[in-house]
């Protein structure tokens, strides 16, 4: 069916305000609606409409996008445009939220893995967490100090802060760090929602797509995942036994990566405590190379005996030591108050990018932890979960070396909150984590702690979250599972790890 | 001084598991050491270097990385490499933070006019801020609360919780969703710390650099802040009197932008509120064409006469409708406490999102906000502050209205917190606001809310953070300021606006 003779440039109005491919839509309408063009129609090319009309080509387009979107119309891709049928576009009403979305960079760990780690099946004891003892939390000091203070403070407190955070909480933090030795006033603090957030900020200030960045192997799954976020390519320092500082420096010179991210105390997994000497020596090759340190450090004040090496940030001579610090593992993670300590200039910078994300940390929880510090509360709290946690330690390494010697290996931690075992036999730690499931107990495998993961023998487990029945319980849990895997093992092959091509 | 002859490519082992650069850097740094090259050699060019030990050039560029992050060299850009001076790196010893940034979107609101806004003279009455007044925020209840309640909860609830939020909360706003019409369970909620942070998120999730987005003018400048930190740029859609959804259509027509952000009640700053049949075509309109609405609600509980229309979220027919709300309005800034309200499939990309950047909002804030509602509190606050802030709105506009009709047009808002006022005169406001500064008056100039900031003629005050005294104290200064800048502005020109070329 020819269709120009209906449609005619003459009836355009070239003067009017109304563009021209409203004018053109506006009349194929009137014609659809009249039903002169009846469903089913095929319309001219565009560039036929085009020239009808004595129009560019991309008012044609408009013209006919405008009908699309009134429903009025739909193209066939390849065929051309028809008039719609009633219907045609019901099919399409719903907004098709997942192809909207930006790129996600996936999870290092596989989803069928998280879902084991963080939604058990009901009965487990979990063992994954890193996570204080929600019994030891101190709520009857928070509840104490809501009502003891609340009262004598001004309510303007509780409105709009600063982005760097609450005065006097960043008072607080900066003499509680004096007394760590390291040096810091007001203006170093910016106060965090949590220290994840304290990562984010400092990938968005300092990183850019392809930039490297070093860190130990393995490390805290969170880092891993903000880095790679931003674009970084991760190089790994493996950090069993001594850390290397040669293949750092060797790394420096190659790549020159924009940070080192480093757990000196308690590593998050592997327990470890970096030597004073190693602290030092970093320091003298971080000077030398001007190299950005982050030290995440969320453990240090939980020692089960003598007490760790002073920070890094203590050390720090050249000012190129940022610090993390946080009250989740102390106190408790509901607050999600974190803290950053470094040079000002930096501090505001990342103020600037804090403002656009939540304005700033809520201020309840910093009038809280305030209190908290500025009472005198935390070295007795810090005294009672130490005396606890140390029991725990103690009560999971000695269960372990009775019921799981044979097939483990593991070090006692000087504190913090895991053990970093390795299992002896062959079989990797996602594979025993299968198995444990079905024996109502779970950990991390090692490879979450991976940049790359890969299936290894390595697994984390949280002595800090349970009593000590329930940890014994635990291991008991463990030790059967890891038999029951030592019997498969027999006789079986090492598990299949090629990479099959997708067809 | 030709220093080649020192030099000896033959005493590289090239079977030695040391890099071949840093054999070289070792050779060169033990003459360094021996004074066999004293300071101040120039040292062979790289490429010469590479001949001499028969390496690629790469190697001989690492070679002298090494030393120079050593210290022992140094590198006169367009000159060589020589040993270096004692001290001649000293200088060097700092970490050059600002140049280790990434880039930073500009503020929109330049930084002097920031100033004079966010950091007045003392004994300057700020009209500024859009904050409740801290005088009415609800202490006493979230004491109440704080002492009857917490002890018969859950310590875990304290712990770590879902990114997605605090699920008794979750399900307390999806209630409260429900009762305003707007159908929600809890799996349609993300609870964020503050709605700020639901933009930010949206911003990641939906915004490439380059898209488009379509924003009320004016409007909230952090809204246009995230957006354009995102890269996308912004159509705006002039919003005194009738919202035009013509020039919307034109817009979608041409620009196909990924979302309209829209305050459709008690509009940030200009008051407005869209009338119920200009909500239903847009919806119409956005239905037709997919797009997809940012509703950002936090001012429509604060009616000081007929309550407003049902929100865009309650008559969305295509599900494209995000719903963005607080509690920082009707309670306190401090709690940090915002929610977004959409499909499951964007809430759990969004968390997603956050979890990178606080794995979840505190647990402290939201469980009193859960105890505020599911104890029925919130109607009775909401009376309170309605009645207070309804006095404050009519104080201070008879108070315009005696003391500044001359000089500047103005609105009486139905709800909100907001007058915005146009100066009848000649003179910007962004002049009004530096002689009130010099009175002690303050409030944000027009320009604040555009996306290309033109000094203008516009202005807006905040009447609910200061009680009536004060208000009519501030009014009586913005009335001078207004008649001592009228003064001046007779037989002055236009002030200067041109752009002069920076040389």
């Amino acid at each position: 069916m020819d269709i120009s003779k209906y449609l005619n440039g003459s009836e355009l109005d070239t003067s009017s305000k109304q563009p021209l491919y409203l004018q053109i839509a506006l009349l194929i309408a009137d014609k659809i609606h009249k039903q002169i063009l009846p469903s089913g129609t095929k319309l001219p090319p565009e560039r036929e409409l085009a020239d009808i009309f004595t129009v560019s080509r991309t008012t044609a387009i408009n013209a006919y996008r405008n009908l699309e979107q009134q429903g009025l119309v739909w193209t066939k891709v390849g065929s051309g445009t028809y008039v719609a049928q009633a219907g045609d576009l019901e099919s399409l009403s719903e907004v098709p939220w997942p192809q909207l979305f930006t790129a996600y960079p996936q999870n290092p760990l596989g989803s069928m893995l998280r879902d084991l780690v963080s939604t058990p099946a009901p009965g487990t004891i979990s063992l994954a967490a890193g996570m204080a003892d929600p019994a030891l939390y101190p709520m009857d000091v928070l509840t104490e100090l809501f009502n003891n203070h609340l009262s004598k403070t001004a309510p303007e407190d509780f409105g709009h802060i600063p982005t760097e955070g609450y005065s006097p909480l960043r008072r607080a933090i900066a003499a509680m760090l004096n007394g760590k030795g390291i040096p810091a006033s007001s203006e170093n603090i910016l106060t965090l929602s949590g220290s994840q957030q304290g990562l984010y900020l400092l990938s968005k200030v300092l990183l850019e797509p392809g930039d490297y960045v070093v860190m130990e192997a393995p490390t805290f799954i969170g880092a891993i995942q903000v880095f790679q976020a931003a674009g970084a390519r991760v190089l790994s320092l493996p950090c069993s036994g001594k850390l290397s500082l040669e293949l750092l420096e060797d790394f420096l010179i190659r790549y020159r990566p924009k940070l080192l991210y480093v757990i000196p105390t308690y590593q998050n997994p592997s327990g470890r405590v970096m030597p004073a000497q190693e602290r030092q020596d970093l320091i003298k090759l971080a000077k030398r190379h001007r190299l950005v340190i982050v030290e995440d450090d969320p453990y240090s004040d939980l020692y089960y005996g003598e007490q760790p090496p002073q920070a890094l940030k203590a050390l720090d001579s050249y000012g190129g030591v940022i610090y993390l610090g946080t009250f989740s593992k102390i106190l408790l993670p509901g607050l999600r108050i974190g803290y950053i300590a470094g040079p000002p200039v930096l501090i505001n910078r990342l103020a600037l990018e804090k403002q656009y994300i939540d304005l700033h940390s809520n201020n309840i929880a910093q009038w809280l932890v305030t209190m908290f510090l500025n009472e005198g509360k935390l070295p007795g709290h810090l005294t009672t979960v130490r005396r606890e946690y140390k029991k725990r330690r103690d009560t999971m390494a000695k269960a372990l070396q009775r019921l799981c010697v044979n097939e483990i290996d593991f070090t006692v931690p000087e504190g913090g909150f895991y053990f970093w075992c390795k299992l002896k036999q062959s079989g990797t730690s996602q594979r025993l984590l299968q198995e444990a499931a079905k024996n109502r107990i779970s950990f991390v495998p090692g490879e979450a702690f991976q940049t790359v993961p890969t299936p290894d023998k390595e697994f984390r487990i949280c002595f800090t979250t349970h009593n000590e029945t329930v940890l014994l319980e635990g291991v008991q849990r463990l030790a059967k599972t890891l038999t029951q895997v030592t019997k498969k093992n027999k006789g079986n092959d090492a598990p299949d790890c090629s990479v099959w091509p997708i067809i």
